[in-house]
């Protein structure tokens, strides 16, 4: 959250409540020492983390288990220049309780893809924050609206 | 870039050529040793690099100056479930050079709010790396097309 571009901060209900909405997030993270960022589908959970559904072979779970990350949702209308973007920032845990697991399979985010073996991944909610572009100012750095 | 998650990679050209399109991206960065992530609108220089225009005394360029950082823009329909993300690696730099500033305040990003002192941030294009939902497979792990 950065405080001097001009926005409207959002509170943490309000940043949830956008983020629940949201089709697509993106994970941000490390990888090979890097910055690293991936879109991926999600779902929110009432308690405000994030949950994914993936290969467990994947190198994004390689890459983010155990680690502090990032999630970010947005959504920024070009033509008005509106929008928001809300971030949700803890710890990332593949979901390894077996009970836990097989309710997450009827009840987590869907997964499209038949990988051979899947794992959930939890983002904690320690961190949540939100901005909202307001109109007529900018968020982004973008035009306002003419 | 993750490999074993059923997408088509884009090679560099087509990455920039997507890339140069998109009205905003997401600079993911480091912000007090926590993963951060700010969408802005940008512009693609033909050499790869993706210039920002903000203010010199935002946090985000005392975050990003002198900082590898990751630039992402992607596109993605949740109705069709088709889509792209691109992301660009590299050093993020001030542009320091006067002449070269005074060049890119007509030439650069437009900026829209009227910053006191404005800078312009250069990310390197080190690595490029892209990928592209393939219809009816799934790059996201979003539903393929019903």
């Amino acid at each position: 959250m950065y405080r001097n571009d001009g926005f409207r901060e959002l509170n943490r209900q309000e940043s949830l409540q956008r983020l629940a909405n949201a089709p697509v997030g993106r994970i941000v993270h490390t990888r090979d020492a890097l910055p690293a960022v991936l879109p991926v589908n999600f779902i929110l959970e009432e308690s405000g983390a994030v949950l994914l559904r993936t290969s467990a072979s994947s190198e994004l779970v390689r890459a983010v288990d155990g680690a502090v990350v990032a999630f970010e949702a947005d959504e920024v209308d070009a033509v008005t220049h509106s929008g928001w973007s809300v971030v949700v920032t803890g710890l990332a845990s593949v979901v390894t309780d077996p009970g836990e697991h097989e309710q997450l399979v009827r009840t987590g985010p869907r997964s499209w893809v038949p990988w051979p073996v899947e794992v959930f991944v939890r983002i904690a909610p320690d961190l949540v924050s939100g901005r909202e572009l307001v109109g007529g100012r900018t968020l982004y750095g973008l035009d306002p609206p003419t």
